[in-house]
C-alpha cells in the first residue's frame, strides 16, 4: 500500500492517570470520523513486554505527505495534540515515512 | 486485525553512513521470509517533515504476543539487532500492544 505513514509514541509523565490516558485514546479514536484525509489509524498502549518501552503509540496511514499535514494541523487534532497530549507527555518519538 | 503489534524506532549515532542504514533496511526486509511468525512488517527511513524526528521505524504485526517472542529471540533477528542495529543505535523507543 503506497502513501504516507506517521508513526508517534509517548511516555507519559509521572503522575498521569490511568483516566487522562483512557481521554487520550477515546478522543484520538474520534480522529478517523473528523478528518476523512486519514486512512487508517491503530493506536495503543504498551503491553508491558519490553522493559524500558514507551506508553502509547499511533501509527496513521494517509494517501501522501499532504493529507498528513492537514491531519497534523486539523483544529480537531490540534485539540487532542495540544491539550491533552502535551500537557501529560515526558518523552515523545515520532517517524513520518512514504510507504 | 486483532493480533499483536511491535512498533521500534530508532535514532542513528552520528557518523552512521548511508551504506549502514540501507544494510540495516535490507536485512531487516529479509526476516519476513525467514521468520512465518511475522504476519506484516513495513519499515522506514524518516522522511524530514517533523524536526527532531526519529531516524527510522519497523511496524511488526504478529498474531499474538508468543509469535511475537519468536521473532524477537529469532537467531536471523538477533543477528539484525545485535550486529548491525545496536551498533549505530543513539536511540531507540519501543512499544508493543495488543491489537
Amino acid at each position: 500500500m503506497s502513501g504516507f505513514r506517521h508513526v508517534v509514541m509517548f511516555k507519559w509523565a509521572d503522575g498521569t492517570t490511568t483516566g487522562q490516558q483512557e481521554e487520550v485514546a477515546a478522543r484520538l479514536a474520534e480522529l478517523p470520523g473528523l478528518i476523512p484525509e486519514i486512512r487508517e489509524y491503530v493506536m495503543g498502549a504498551d503491553a508491558g513486554v519490553s522493559p524500558g518501552a514507551y506508553d502509547f503509540v499511533v501509527v496513521a496511514d494517509f494517501a501522501d505527505r499532504d493529507a498528513f499535514r492537514v491531519y497534523r494541523d486539523h483544529p480537531a487534532h490540534r485539540t487532542v495534540a495540544d491539550e491533552l497530549i502535551a500537557p501529560i507527555t515526558a518523552e515523545r518519538a515520532v517517524v513520518q515515512h512514504e510507504r
